[in-house]
């Protein structure tokens, strides 16, 4: 799935561009990039900002027109944030977008189109694309870095596939810390119900008072260990001569 | 409420990684940026990559602890890759995050806190903040550039903000073109179908293919000027010798 997405990048000017795109793609799963007529490739400065993504940049197909980059797919995204001069199907909303993409990227090669960093897609370009994409932004300055806007829709890319339950995507997660019983619970709150009576901060048993406080560290959701701790500094509370 | 969204940037490495980030933020509507004891800054590398966000980089505010910096603010969310020391509140989703942090910044200060490249926060620094969040990433190779990982919850915290109803923002859209009548449609439908039994396409009406057109037409929803087009058309295959 994430395999059949392809970054195109149309001759970009400056090298550091490739190479900080090909991370942004790497983070978010995807390998599969052309260049079409880049103005400075190879260059160090391109593997320089790869910082690890070097073989995303050394795979990386080059070839001189957007049609040879993009024959083979079933839709093919254009990332413009300028106005556009066709009325192509346009997508307000990345994450839109990205949920269609990854559909057809189940079966078919679809691709993801940036144009060069002062002037974007030509006429031309735009007429090789199914849709065009544009990335909300401040109305006063809405124009990201190229290999910004490639993170931006790697990422929502990435979301999308995500949440396909083919993708079988695991959050990673810390193990969790076991969780105390009711009964457990229950003799933190009474021993620290005496621990406040024993202070003088309450003379008698409050129900409201108790329950508010419980009801604060049932939001804090205590580990075993953690009850623990609390229990240990509600003793020595208790046994310090101010006690009582 | 953007205005009350703060970027802090921890020790900052690279010069050129403060400048791509404040781009990163004004593109988002964000303007308000504190270093904690930077590297080196100011620097030409910071406004070269700034490229005319260079007001985000003269305002931004240096302070030399992480405490100084979010000292006013009522929710600290700490960017982390890197497995948490201490069990804060965990955010899986920077869209959640974003959500959350859009509502606090309607009334107070809230800040997002990016580490440095290599090494991230220290675990005092983690203790400064009141949440974490991760960008889900490639399992392999998941750890974004320190401005792209600005620019990525820069991203979502905007769009949330954008689907607050407070923030009245309008989605930019080219003037929509004037759609043609049923009517209009009826006559195209009917020009369509006796140009195809003139051509011998059809040898008689027939109602699923011309159905069939026809829906393929009403997806394209033809604005009157490409219905005009499409009769232009018609009617010279009519008038061509090829026809009947």
């Amino acid at each position: 799935m994430l395999a059949n997405i392809r970054i195109v990048l149309v001759q970009t000017y400056h090298p550091g561009n490739i190479g900080a795109s090909a991370r942004a793609m790497k983070t978010m799963g995807l390998t599969d990039l052309v260049l079409v007529n880049p103005r400075c490739f190879p260059d160090g400065e391109a593997s320089r900002l790869a910082a690890g993504a070097e073989d995303v940049i050394d795979s990386a197909r080059i070839v001189t027109t957007l049609e040879e980059a993009v024959s083979d797919c079933v839709q093919v995204v254009g990332a413009s944030a300028r106005l556009r001069s066709l009325p192509l199907p346009h997508f307000d909303e990345p994450e839109t977008m990205a949920q269609e993409l990854v559909v057809h990227a189940a079966v078919d090669p679809v691709a993801l189109v940036f144009g060069r960093e002062r002037f974007g897609l030509t006429n031309d370009e735009i007429r090789c694309c199914s849709h065009q994409v544009s990335i909300p932004a401040n109305p006063d300055y809405g124009i990201l870095n190229l290999s910004q806007a490639v993170q931006v829709l790697a990422y929502e890319t990435f979301k999308a596939w995500r949440r396909r339950p083919e993708s079988q995507y695991r959050q990673p997660r810390p193990t969790e810390e076991r969780q105390p019983t009711r009964e457990q619970l229950t003799h933190f709150h009474e021993h620290l119900s005496r621990v406040m009576q024993a202070s003088g901060f309450l003379t008698q048993p409050h129900a409201r008072t108790e329950a508010q406080l419980q009801a604060l560290f049932a939001r804090a959701r205590p580990s075993r260990k953690e009850l623990s701790l609390l229990r240990g500094l509600l003793r020595s509370l208790e046994e310090s001569p101010n006690e009582g």
